[in-house]
């Protein structure tokens, strides 16, 4: 058993292979631990993390949350909406003010890429992004890999595409890094405009026929379209997208062979992703749900948990 | 020692007596509890408990979270506003995600009626309503039930009126058809056109003299006016309802008799009930609250609790 | 060991020389908690506590919850935004239906100046008062108390200037009862018309004067000038306010001693006091934060804690 060579983590940019390896192995024990009845464990007992949302979101709050009890760890929550913030305070004195309570743990999601790098400045405290702007979301990236690799066993040489706004997706941003340190191989597809230039040196394919990617793929990643961005400047209306990326029904069949289908959520039905689609065999979006769980629970033991004596 | 026949509680409509007897004598149990130093059980620890709240609630919502704290059960809230409805996910996707991080109960508020048959299809975890539109509150109606038969000792042939906008409360046809199943009688009073018709094939009497309700009547369930409704076509106004229904203290002084005083509040003291009424001796309005918890308790442990060995 | 003369912490005002002793004495042992790996003590396994926020506040709130989940203690939230209270709920319905639930303590911040006087007749569960209106913050004294404390050795003779909206802060009166009580000096700075004459009365000096001051103290709270208030008719600008009251870098630097810089946030920087003065060697704010949580759990434990055998 080993720990994380980071103290913090903020995006799969920066986790070495070795690391991710050792997230993914917890991450399997911790899942079985959410198959008993007794779901919890007392390993960071007395432990206290501050879940610090500044951005509105569900499912990834809920996700953490639940892992954190999980563990036995305390957790205590912050919207920015009900906070100083809106007193005048500053970024810096708010994250300041909490660690002061004798926080051990940070998790933090932020409208601004970057904002984890910043608060790495303000605070020594563990810190685990759950989100900063278009950056990343390293905690899906790794339940993303996990949940692919329990369907096809191994990583090294697999197709993988990721379909959508590739620009505007951290999800994509932290999918890209995470999977190719793995060995797999990735194409990118979605509105070339939306597919950030520098993103081809890292080495992967893009293709904006998404017939083709699709044929190519042993498995795709459906990006969530934000409606809000829909029919400005950049974006098609949802009609046109569906028409030129959506995952249907109809590409789907026509491949006649298994393709495994993954999607972030929220999901939009109907236009990113057909509904027949998402509750085909095929799709493992609720199995990437549950290992979302464990891959938090995992990580934060990793981060948080006592080195056992002896190392 | 036993357990409830359904796997869910959606309302008292499809709840067996024996069920309602079995939830009271546990409820009775955890009232005890309630009253010691320390409030609190190890029954369901390591269990989760999501309490989906689709429409604003303080009172029931913390009464619920009580119940799960003094259970040791682990609870994560969700409230509608904050969620990803909003970013246009369907109700059945938001569930499925919620549950898919291995929920095992739900407990739920919607304002559509009939919304947890609905949550039925798409989810296999324990459903607990919380309060559905106008259909029913099941947990409301039990603590009703248990905090009247503590002070008359039986229900069979006491009788019980209940007062107000019967069409749209929840909390009436809850306490309808738990009060008959316990063999109680029941009046129903208030404005003709918010009495349903199909209602009174279930075996109940209806008056809209509020006096002569109140002289047959042992015991009272004053429904809350809501006031948003006043005004409207079919309610008369605040001062017109005090008029015709309001349970007054000029009203319960003339009876000259000892009268149950119910309210499921929160109440609007001089619309649909007087305040000297609320604070008098027969009102047992805070002990409704109190037994709410042990109730709310009962029931989760009903629903979770491990089975005994040898049933 | 003992535990306080009071059943409630209302105010500074109020409460004994040696009942600030003993919160202090207990707050120390605490912190010390809050320095271990596990943060986490049993004390108050059992018990009930809401808190009840009828103004939003995220500092004062989290430090409460964390205290209590320090202690081992459940709690629930009540914030007023959500409440009963917006259906027109009175204040007595509310916080006598939330009690009956059997709570043991109810924390409350309230924006009314004697709202915690007004409960006590309505409750009879243990209150400690998170802030109301501009009348007491009294575990905000009691830290600023021992934080002082800390520095200095002792309070006996020790010279504590006040600076700014005296009249509108909770902080101030609390501060004043508190400091005075444990022998300190204290000197209020400020817009002459913003510190009330009943004040006076309690032996301390008033110099509106900020160098004179400053040259006197050897600690100085900076209250914060809370934005809203500014350019109306009482209170001037933001950068009047400065010029004649405002903790620059500056002043501080023309004193040539040292001086012991306190603020309870949130801090405008650059208005009521310079950033390099916040961030400086003599700012205790950070301490500040952290005695909060001590203390507080040492006023929830000696309100609430069983009295050892003997007593």
């Amino acid at each position: 058993m080993g720990f994380l060579k980071n103290k913090d983590l903020i995006g799969l940019a920066d986790l070495e292979k070795e690391d991710i390896g050792l997230i993914l192995q917890h991450a399997k024990s911790f899942r079985e631990v959410l198959n008993r009845p007794i779901k919890k464990v007392p390993t960071l007992q007395g432990k206290t993390i501050a879940n610090l949302f500044f951005e509105n979101s569900t499912r990834t709050r809920i996700s953490f949350e639940l892992a954190q009890k999980r563990l036995s760890a305390d957790s205590v929550n912050f919207a920015a909406s009900s906070s100083s913030l809106k007193k005048g305070e500053s970024f810096k004195d708010t994250v300041r003010n909490i660690e002061a309570m004798k926080i051990d743990c940070v998790v933090m999601r932020h409208p601004s890429p970057g904002a984890h790098i910043q608060l790495q400045n303000y605070i020594d405290s563990v810190i685990v992004n759950a989100g900063d702007g278009s950056h990343e979301h390293p905690t899906q990236g790794l339940l993303d890999i996990m949940s692919l690799l329990e369907v096809k066993k191994k990583l090294k040489g697999v197709k993988v595409a990721i379909v959508g706004d590739i620009s505007h997706s951290r999800v994509a941003r932290s999918n890209i890094h995470g999977f190719l340190k793995m060995g797999a191989k990735i194409t990118l597809c979605g509105p070339p405009n939306l597919i950030p230039m520098d993103i081809r040196e890292l080495g992967l394919d893009i293709n904006c026929d998404i017939n083709e990617v699709l044929s190519w793929a042993e498995a795709v990643n459906v990006l969530r379209i934000q409606r809000e961005r829909q029919g400005t400047r950049n974006i098609p209306s949802v009609r046109e997208y569906r028409g030129l990326y959506g995952v249907t029904k109809e590409r789907i069949e026509r491949l006649k062979k298994e393709i495994v289908i993954m999607h972030p959520g929220p999901i939009n039905r109907g236009v990113e992703i057909d509904s027949d689609v998402v509750d085909s065999e095929n799709a493992i979006v609720l199995d990437q749900v549950l290992t979302g769980v464990a891959v938090r629970m995992a990580v934060l033991y990793l981060l948080l948990g006592d080195k056992p004596q002896g190392l």
